[in-house]
């Protein structure tokens, strides 16, 4: 299993085979929550959505996913879109549901506990929770009206945050690089129609977290055949005005036919 | 979003959106389950490994997914491992999360909730079920040894099956084919090292459930630069003996390559 696909997956998968299982075999009542991962680029940075809370007891304000118990009469996907609704507005993000939670541990924290048993009027054992997934455009996000109150955060930067919501976080992260690897248009959905070179590297360095060397990366577009060079420029520029690119599906399904033809 | 990663995902993710959220806002302490999806291609056909269990009513034997409450103790990844080796005395097999079931339905059939109260002695509302996916070649489970008693059973004739087993596989093999869409090389994976053109044909058919037409897969094959011509020929036939294919790695990781060279 050596493809880009499990690369992700693999290490995760083989240290659980390693595990001996002595258990309790008491099973439980857990509760079940859905946490919402929208992660978008503002600021020329990667940044994930927190929503704000207030601490009941130190009276200061603090950050989490977006998430909720589990209502008795909703399906996940419903729970996910509608945490998506209350606290954006949006009804129509692509949200994926992509890895569920359920370490003993998420619950280790007193604190967070305390929280969540005065939010939810519930005594609090363990939580399961399903995280759903979604690569926004931050401007669809209107930050402090009705909805909300909302915070683009930036992953480099995140503050202390509930449970394992930083895994959660750094899972959605691996994610969105591996649907990147498999399906690189992801990116240009993302771009506008027409870009720029450095705006193009610039995408790839905050998606992939890493420095894309100026220079040869020319060459790399060019290897990309569906990243087509147009006639038109930047308009306005200081400087030598920079050419536009634009993304070529036809050209790119080509490529793609060529890994599978059936 | 038209790209072949996402056309599974988009219908199913679109009909919720399009959903009203008028629901009790009550939460509620559902039971977590894991259910474990093996498929493999046995006697030609597309098959998923079955549990069988006795039925107290009717003394009937019946089938399921192998699957169990998760312990206290346990994350989910530890429950489907444990599942895994109870059931088939395997512990390196790939075992891969692929999406959480939890609609209200899932326990509208009174004899299968009854079934489990009697099997796990607990009051059963809700479950919401963590559902894992392996790929597994077939010879690898030894059944009717001190492991199971487990069945493999083609997907396209299955006995009744609890709960919402049925969608479970259903999205199971739209899971696979995923897999196969993205990685083509996963089919590779299960072919030996030398494999005749019928052999790849058969198989991508069994995996996708389509007739592929043998005069044209010729053409498919030579498209696919990374299935390679061997000097070797099958022995023993009684008519003309048919010339072996390989799986070159390499040409198939530059064509990836052309896909994303970040």
């Amino acid at each position: 299993m050596l493809y880009r696909i499990y690369c992700l997956y693999l290490p995760h998968i083989l240290c659980n085979t390693m595990q001996t299982t002595t258990h309790s075999n008491e099973t439980l009542y857990p509760h079940v929550s859905v946490d919402c991962v929208l992660l978008g680029i503002h600021d020329d940075e990667l940044c994930v959505l927190l929503t704000e809370r207030r601490n009941a007891g130190t009276g200061q304000t603090e950050y989490k996913l977006p998430g909720s118990l589990i209502y008795e009469t909703e399906d996940l996907d419903e729970a996910a879109y509608r945490i998506l609704n209350e606290t954006t507005g949006l009804k129509r993000v692509l949200l994926r549901q992509f890895r569920s939670f359920g370490s003993p541990h998420r619950t280790a924290n007193k604190e967070d506990v305390l929280w969540l048993e005065n939010a939810s009027k519930m005594k609090i054992g363990r939580i399961v929770t399903i995280a759903y997934l979604a690569l926004c455009k931050v401007r669809r996000i209107k930050i402090g009206e009705k909805y909300g109150p909302v915070q683009w955060t930036p992953i480099a930067s995140l503050p202390r945050l509930p449970f394992d919501h930083k895994e959660i976080i750094a899972e959605a992260v691996k994610e969105i690089r591996l649907w990147t690897d498999v399906e690189p248009a992801i990116v240009f959905d993302y771009l506008p129609p027409l870009f720029t070179a450095s705006q193009l590297r610039r995408t790839y360095e905050i998606i992939y977290d890493k420095r894309i060397d100026v220079r040869n990366f020319h060459k790399r577009i060019n290897a990309m055949e569906y990243v087509v060079q147009t006639e038109e420029s930047q308009q306005g520029m200081p400087h030598r005005s920079a050419r536009y690119y634009c993304f070529d599906k036809k050209k790119y399904n080509n490529i793609r036919a060529k890994l599978n033809t059936i």
